[in-house]
């Protein structure tokens, strides 16, 4: 808890119109997508770098934990306050600062949310590519602090490919900058990538320089349907063996297809065992040759039908069942437990194939989605109450089987605290430790973010 | 100085072939491309991972400096043993060990030649995009140490940009695995990232995993002749406009054309005061479609000349005026300080400017050309020995320009030692601080490429 002295203090730091100490106030900012739930003990709205700074330099003279927070979407409770704490909420520091045309930047405050970034750049006939399923709600800064991915993470990468340069405040409240408003700098270690994904632990943004592409001139998209999931995932790899790198390239399996079509109430795939979406993007006249060959190569791998769309309504049509996956989901069962395993793209076909004996074994319903263009793969055990021990056993072996298989146990949502007690069985000890160090030295109190990442912190 | 004893563990270590100490073996590992020049102690030549691990264990305990070094061929002295101690070459670690066509990575020891990894994936359809001038001699180790850039670098980013993981020996000797065989990861901080571009001070690789994209299919390149260099630059400041991303976008200025063809003994520019080169890439249709318009624009920018590449022949005869600009300039004046200073893309005309009134303040011959797509200028103060005072005035001057327009001190070489105490201006006090202690945190006894980055080490 907070000593009234120190809440004062708060208040006199953000304006008291921004220091939240009510419960019906807390709660809104106690928990993120995976339900995870902690009361803060205040949330803090700065509308500043210095307001960030000073209530830094507070916590480190008081000890109280500070937890930087977007908007809640994040999907390994980073955002979460567990051990209660002041949070710093950044919906007030959202504005847009700066799009650059010439240098091809944007230079945004953390709160911006993403879609409304990417939006503004695509009006002027440039591109901001990294787009996580929540980007109409998910904010610049919970990005920056997940490394979050995304649909077009195959072609354009995730997150941390596209921040050249931060303010950053640190645990200890010093304003650094990091990088540069270029292309290219190596001027000292690269401290923008150490925090790109450091979950906000080693620091929090509060200015974010991104690089911006120009847009590509066309997109175009098609749907295919497999009897089994393997002719899926082998007619996936042979998209890569003709040197096409499309912009998404997404795999449904059986049970997702299903639920989607019970949601939905219609009928998609006329029963089949797996979907998969594919998207090109680039000059007209090439991806018009892409998507022909794709549809080829779709047909060649037994493919048992494949529909092209031809217009934007079309290719909704085709979005909207993938998007319609997690909230079908839970109509199947109450809960989820909710992995984004990576494996090489080669080894999609194995990881399912072990996913699959380890559902039979502990008689579960695991349902598989995602990212198969970089073997980003979504697994999604099914549970109720009665079922939560024996999920817990099936997620350590599936981690174990994609370890096994060259892969890591998170692709793009972070550890936070869903994976902490995991991340030894990838990282070891050495190199856990090399974190834990880097940690201390920038953290020595422990204050920003405590007890996500690394276990016995908690 | 190594004692006898110790230089018989080193033997013992990687076998008394592969451990030099005769002053006519050590200066072969004395210097690199900037010809700082210091005699190490020792050259061992390890041959596996455990070699490299026992050397840095009894480095530590002796207290010795280790020094990685790849092919010497480095601009800012990252190799170079200032204080001694022992060169670690490794030129035995010059193996393939994987290229995957279906997960498209490529798995390389230290001392692969980044011209034979190239090659080797282009005979695939395949493509590692970074491309440093050196790259017929230059290693994968050193350009994962320095975060080589290159001519691409405008379209498809440095080495960081295509290394997934990493093995690699900690300066204390214990050996850590980073990343993934995973386009995507994020387990935790992105020690892969910290470790690329911190130029052998935090550890040294012995294992890179990188990246592989499909080749492009086609390659259009043209040349185009301006009057000044001003209209040189808004020519190119035309192509992002026109919202095109070529993957090469090369400014020579006049002192350098003047050189290249006084060098080559050719007339190549009729006179003209700038040259661009432009390259573009991808699907034929399309690089057929984007050459024409960069054409045309720069026609419409007051080209004097634009010549289009329409065979092999004449495009290697555009890029060979470009590759002669080093060797060329060494005609003019016996030294140069050459600085890879990088702007923001727009602010191009703005530090050619200030170069050129800082060049005539000192009455100093300045000589510039370098990736006017990426704002990476590579300048070059031609001088003889009564002219180093001036010179070291003016960098500082250029420094001061760079960063005044929102730039770095290095886009691509590195600190090293060229630039170690100019960093303390670019980064500030705090940043600068965070650097050194993730240094002494990873590195106390600071064994690992001792006096380099940071100023006082020295």
């Amino acid at each position: 808890m907070l000593k009234p002295s120190v809440v004062k203090e708060l208040k006199t730091i953000v304006g008291p119109d921004n220091l939240f100490t009510s419960p019906e106030e807390l709660v809104v900012y106690s928990y993120d997508a995976t339900k995870r739930e902690s009361l803060p003990w205040a949330v803090a709205r700065p509308a500043a770098t210095e307001e960030v700074s000073k209530i830094l330099i507070l916590a480190n003279r008081e000890h109280f934990p500070v937890i930087p927070r977007g908007a809640g979407t994040g999907m390994s409770g980073g955002s979460v306050p567990v051990q209660g704490g002041v949070v710093l909420s950044f919906e007030r520091m959202n504005h847009i600062l700066e799009i650059n045309e010439d240098d091809l930047i944007a230079v945004v405050e953390p709160g911006v949310v993403t879609g409304d970034l990417q939006r503004e750049v695509e009006s002027r006939g440039l591109f901001y590519p990294p787009d996580p399923a929540s980007h109409q709600f998910c904010t610049m800064g919970g990005n920056v602090a997940e490394c979050a991915g995304g649909l077009r993470a195959v072609k354009y990468g995730v997150t941390k490919d596209y921040v050249l340069g931060l303010e950053v405040v640190l645990p200890t409240g010093e304003v650094i900058r990091t990088g540069a408003r270029t292309a290219k700098s190596v001027a000292g270690y690269d401290l923008t990538k150490l925090m790109v994904g450091s979950e906000g632990t080693l620091g929090t943004a509060t200015k974010i320089i991104v690089k911006l592409l120009p847009l590509p001139e066309s997109v175009r998209t098609l749907s295919a349907f497999f009897s089994t999931i393997e002719n899926a995932a082998v007619a996936a790899s042979s998209i890569t063996a003709a040197r096409i790198l499309p912009r998404a390239l997404e795999l449904v399996d059986q049970a997702a297809l299903r639920a989607v079509e019970s949601y939905l109430k219609q009928d998609i795939s006329n029963g089949a065992a797996a979907m998969l979406i594919v998207e090109v993007d680039g000059p007209i006249e090439s991806t018009e040759r892409d998507i022909g060959r794709v549809e080829e190569l779709m047909t060649r791998a037994g493919a048992m039908r494949v529909t092209r769309a031809e217009t934007d309504v079309e290719r909704e049509q085709i979005w909207k069942a993938r998007r319609a996956i997690s909230p079908a989901l839970y109509t199947i069962k109450p809960k989820k437990v909710n992995e984004d395993i990576v494996v090489p793209r080669s080894k999609i076909p194995d990881i399912l194939r072990a996913i699959s004996e380890i559902a039979k074994r502990h008689d579960l319903l695991i349902v598989n989605f995602g990212h198969a263009g970089d073997g980003n793969i979504h697994t999604n055990i099914m549970i109720d109450e009665a079922e939560a021990e024996r999920a817990e056993i099936a997620v350590k072996e599936i981690f174990e089987a994609t370890l096994r298989l060259g892969g890591s146990i998170s692709g793009e949502h972070g550890i936070g605290l869903s994976k902490a007690r995991y991340l030894p069985m990838e990282l070891g000890f050495d190199a856990l430790g090399v974190m834990k160090k880097i940690k201390t030295t920038l953290d020595p109190n422990n204050i920003l973010n405590p007890g996500k990442i690394f276990l016995n912190d908690e």
